[in-house]
């Protein structure tokens, strides 16, 4: 890893300062400019790039200078005009009339373009009735009240209706129980004050999970109706300043989302594990898991309250209570609850744009790159800020191409449809080209959302050395730094680590079936955290809400250009395939450490409550006034033989090691081929045939979305899940399967030795 | 120490729960409760207690258990009804006639008693505004809003209005800045931000510290006036239903209380040091340095909302925003706020109720026990429910007396008048009996507030085994086991260790003057945790309040008149003083490791600090759209030698492990008197004349209140608090002073082994 301090980059850093903060006239400012840029690419030119020689780094690095030089905010800023001009949800003409837009543009660029198109199983909303009927009565308005100020918010029946894709349809009346945020610790909770939900209707908090796990668990746990909403406290007032004074969700807001349950399956509900082709055969919609078991829908705050209101029983714990200027009764009752819903059933085309700049000397192996077009409503910042980004960066590598510098593998960019209905775009091209992606698939690089901050990176381990490099490289556009080392300076200004680290991807946006269901390595790239608001999935997700609190400039989009840009041109590019394993080793190590010490811990916390059963502990400590459940004694929590699973770490360390000591850029040209072929690969050694335990489709053994965490993703989720469920002959039997899966791997790259 | 799960308890539990449980006729149950009864005495009886004889120990069991049956919750109760009937704050008639009525009550009781009065300074609201006077304007209503079902509240004029007692007199008008609680740590954040209180009105929240911290931080960093509020996140409708549907604050209370500089030095602010008595020599009022320096004022939240809401500036980070339905911004202004207050300052005469049963064999070793008559407005819980405790304790105290068991000790009952307004009364009273009280005190045993719920106990950890042994015999009455055993499994079950502990006595009732000022071994005793609620220092402390939300039948006061009982008891006829110094010891030894360890971690802290500013992260993670005040590097932390330190306390380890092993009851009569003389004073070893740096009335080296927290203790409080200023040459001077204090406590305790 090169140094961060160099006196090169002190050099530039000063320049930088004087040019900013002197008073310069514009035209010494340029000419400064113009030394400085000069000395950025003959400097970065003689540094070293992963997978590069010395001699291609030099001319990567003066490629990345020209694209960099072809980007232009001007740009991002018109499309997102452009694109979030009106509602483009999934099946809608808006919809529509951009895919056929972008798939213009990407022609215009030089791509060999296409839209794919599939027939999916979309719900439209048609009867969304919430009703308080007694102690006393409301009806919830469940409208979309427009916005002073912000006319996108006035387009009537362009806007879609606040719902829930794929909750069932449903027809309940019942008391009313406040559950949290509707996770599996709340439940224990409600558990131990002897409250059940069986026959009744859940109002959840959103936040705490992804949305699709609340109406799951609490079916799992016998309710037959689920309300979530937005408390001020996660998502409005509470926050800051609402909408249009401030960014934050007002009284009225609605966050759409879909519930389809994701962690089971992603894609269309109809056509599990192939693609919803025209002819597809498809299953009977009693039969789609994916589909909630019972209705839910999604409320404002200012909707939540007059049921929240109306609510007795205990008194929520400190933590449950939200930022209403009430007080939070758990119930259940007496509030009693009327829902309603109907939805229309529709199958629905939906088109993903699919363009391709083929590689001149190795077009069988692709390096990808997408993000979706469908919103939930105009979607300035999800997903139009990133999809404008990315199409920027399409266009410079175009032009790149244009001019004589077309790349050596295959460029493919995706514009996805259907991403917000469940990932159903994404997921259906990958399930219709597996064959092809497990044979060409180099890499699959998504943005999504994308605004002012800090560089958010999540991915396969695999690569992040190189996006670490990548991202030494490019400046974040506020403080002249590079984007790592603000993003490090963050981290330690707010107590977590400094050092860059991927996260490991669970789910939420269009890499999940690249990399869980193939094993296609995958990143997912954004920038934020000064960019926070309320507007996700509402009607003020707008362009000018955009401008006024997301990236005004764009700045942060072209910033998100260049590092996705480099990191599509250095795998495009590379001699030798920029994969590299000894961080790989220390984030899967630490995992499985992890997972070691939570079980121990699990143990010792299993003893202690033991203990203070048998010792009346909870009892004396409860208030006799108050119902008191007695909690039962848990099972002990064996001891797991991980010792395998650790041997074959120390070897995969073994072999590793030997990796790192040997020249692959020295080696012949058809042995890097070779290699290459086999780098590409390595990540689908990670996956099992099999899949994870009662979810079959996600196959990669190391992350996964959790099974009721949804989003939140389980590294080694085979294992740890199973640990975590207590199911012990399970554990026992993932880590085998994990063991095997690891073997798998250490082989593949014991493959990749043999052929130096 | 004995096991608390000895088959003879065993037996006794299957019994309680057997008559509990089972379907007995009442008078089947109450024969078994007679036999239940003697084989309580009579168990109890052969249980060793400390400091008695094996002789001794029975008659005190026996003696115990007569005690434990005079106690009776109906007298509780109409000595509640009685004296909260009305307002009986300091210098009011109702408070006088209460004083009157108490004294009554101890001359029939059999005690020797009287009133001792002093003339304090009190101030009276005269005149109180408080407006927003742009850029919307808003008038304070600051009334006492009768609750309807509580006629108490309804008492019109007597009601004392509600107000912050020694703010001082003042007339300003200034932009308002919301200040959190208006801590250190917040003015460390709003420095960070940039924002200055310099020449502003601050509002803080009621919490987070002491009330007294909040207007003398304010004064001293600039502000002219301090409004504080109950936000009902903290005391309000976010803690449960609001009274009178439960106990929690409604939107209209006002939380009263003195402001007075406690931290420098508690009771009449013309008198510090010595008696306030009619002709004593007094301070000019502008020379009284504990009267605030800006005008403070107590409102509450429905009078606090429009002040917040129309703040503007940065929204106020995450953990400062309470549970008002609005953005809490920090301002300064728009908001601007005029107010206005006047006090009437006039000599008030003040009614310290003494009552002295004297003691048979040492009449001049006091055993002291008190609790405060006085309230801000009915004051049912506080200090009635801890004052009729103490008055039962003291009726059977008498009957015992009567019946030829008078104490070997004298025990002394006080009922102080003006606790509330800075604890005059007890700290008059002891500045009046100072020469006495180091001659004769033994130990003073406080209570203020009782309710249901959980023993609570700090104090001198001198005193930690006695009050363990005696508080393992007292039954908690909800659950049939002992109070300890119940309070220890709270312990548990909410994560903290199970073992019983006495707290450290910062202040905030009456045992100040006696440990702080005097080193008398004190302790504060109480019962609490399941009586939580709104009402303290409101309209609505009241008799009904009380009977439906705190302690409805009054066992936890007579729990309470047991607990404290028995330790005047034990200590009235100890043959040697129930003084232990093992555990005295282990604490003290830990508070020590506890500033060592926190020596090094602010140093660590600090260094992390200052590479974080070498490297300009701080300006790195900052947005640069928000002003930034870039951090200053901190000061180094230099190592300081505690080792003299560590070596006394290893000398003292020795001199103890000696006295363990000493059969001190086993001396002669003579000697155990000679002994107990030392005992007595052993406490005062621990004082220092000099009094602490710019303190010198606390004198306390191990026990001190917070000079930035109030209430709050700070333990070996000279080094400590010169640690935490990073006042490096006042910590080795402290270190020094707290060194030789220690020898002298450890020479004292070598002069005892002498004797032997």
């Amino acid at each position: 890893m090169k140094d961060p301090y160099s006196n090169k980059k002190r050099f530039k850093m000063l320049i930088i300062n004087y040019i900013q903060h002197t008073n310069l006239n514009i035209m010494k400012k340029f000419y400064l400019s113009i030394v400085l840029f000069l000395l950025i690419i003959t400097g970065n030119a003689q540094e070293p790039i992963l997978g590069f020689t010395a001699e291609n780094a030099k001319k990567e690095h003066e490629l990345e200078a020209k694209f960099d030089a072809q980007l232009s905010a001007v740009n991002l800023d018109s499309a997102m005009h452009r694109l979030a001009a009106k509602p483009h949800f999934t099946g809608s003409d808006y919809g529509h009339q951009n895919a056929e837009w972008i798939l213009k543009q990407f022609k215009d660029w030089g791509y060999d373009a296409h839209i794919e198109s599939y027939q999916i199983l979309f719900p439209y909303p048609k009867t969304r009735l919430l009703e308080l009927t007694g102690p006393s009565t409301y009806t919830a308005k469940l409208g979309s009240v427009p916005i002073i100020g912000d006319k996108y918010t006035q387009q009537g029946d362009l806007l879609l209706p606040s719902y829930n894709a794929f909750s069932s349809d449903g027809d309940v009346e019942a008391e009313l129980v406040f559950v949290n945020y509707g996770v599996p610790e709340d439940y224990d909770q409600l558990e131990k004050m002897g409250i059940s939900v069986k026959g009744k209707i859940v109002i959840a908090k959103y936040y705490g999970s992804w949305r699709g796990i609340k109406p799951k668990l609490a079916a799992e746990k016998g309710a037959i109706g689920c309300i979530i909403y937005s408390d001020p406290a996660d998502d409005g007032y509470v926050q800051g300043d609402i909408y249009p004074k401030g960014a934050f969700k007002d009284e009225n807001g609605v966050q759409r989302g879909s519930v389809m349950d994701m962690p089971l399956y992603p894609g269309d509900v109809l056509t599990p594990g192939y693609a919803a082709t025209k002819n597809a055969k498809r299953l009977d919609r009693k039969d789609a898991k994916t589909i909630t078991k019972i209705p839910v829908l999604p409320i404002s705050y200012a909707d939540a309250q007059p049921f929240l209101a109306a609510l007795e029983g205990p008194v929520a714990p400190q933590s449950w209570r939200g930022g209403l200027p009430i007080t939070y009764h758990i119930g259940p009752g007496p509030a009693k609850v009327h829902l309603r819903l109907e939805f229309d059933w529709q199958l629905k085309p939906i088109y993903n744009v699919v363009a391709k700049m083929k590689g001149t000397e190795f077009p069988d192996e692709w390096v990808m790159r997408g993000n979706h077009h469908d919103a939930w409503v105009h979607g300035a910042n999800d997903p139009i800020s990133g999809l404008v980004a990315m199409m920027e960066e399409a266009r410079a590598v175009g032009e790149l191409a244009k001019s004589g510098n077309k790349p050596k593998r295959s460029i493919i960019y995706f514009a996805w449809d259907a991403e917000e209905p469940g990932l159903i775009g994404s997921t259906e091209w990958v399930e219709a080209h597996q064959d092809e992606l497990k044979k060409s698939g180099v890499a699959y690089i998504n943005t999504d959302s994308n605004g002012r901050g800090f560089l958010e990176a999540g991915g396969s381990h695999t690569l992040q050395a190189m996006v670490k490099q990548v991202a030494e490289g490019v400046q974040d556009p506020q403080t002249g730094v590079s984007v790592i080392k603000r993003s490090s300076a963050s981290n330690r200004v707010n107590g977590r680590e400094g050092d860059f680290k991927l996260s490991a991807l669970g789910s939420g946006s269009d890499y999940t079936p690249f990399i869980q269901h193939t094993g296609v390595a995958s990143l997912n790239l954004g920038f934020g955290g000064e960019d926070n608001g309320g507007e996700y999935h509402t009607i003020f997700d707008t362009y000018p809400m955009y401008k006024r609190f997301k990236d005004p400039d764009f700045t942060y989009g072209i910033t998100l250009a260049k590092t996705a840009g480099h990191i599509v041109l250095r795998l495009a590019n590379a001699d030798v395939l920029p994969f590299e394993f000894q961080q790989w080793y220390t984030t899967v190590n630490g995992y499985l450490e992890e997972v070691m010490k939570e079980t121990s811990k699990l143990r010792e916390e299993t003893e202690k409550h033991n203990k203070m059963v048998t010792d009346n502990d909870f009892e004396l400590a409860a208030d006799p006034t108050k119902p008191f459940i007695k909690p039962k004694k848990e099972a002990a929590v064996p001891h797991l033989d991980f010792s395998t699973l650790e041997n074959t770490m120390t070897d995969i360390k073994t072999t590793i090691d030997e990796f790192s000591e040997k020249d692959i850029l020295n080696l012949s040209n058809a042995k890097k081929k070779e290699v290459n072929q086999k780098l590409m690969a390595i990540e689908r050694s990670l996956t099992n045939e099999k899949g994870l335990p009662r979810r079959p489709w996600y196959k990669h053994e190391i992350y996964a979305p959790g099974f009721y965490t949804g989003y939140g993703v389980k590294t080694l989720p085979g294992v740890r899940e199973a640990i975590e469920q207590t199911n012990w002959k399970e554990a026992r039997e993932q880590i085998s399967v994990l063991t095997e899966t690891l073997n798998n791997f250490n082989t593949k790259l014991k493959d990749i030795l043999k052929l130096m």
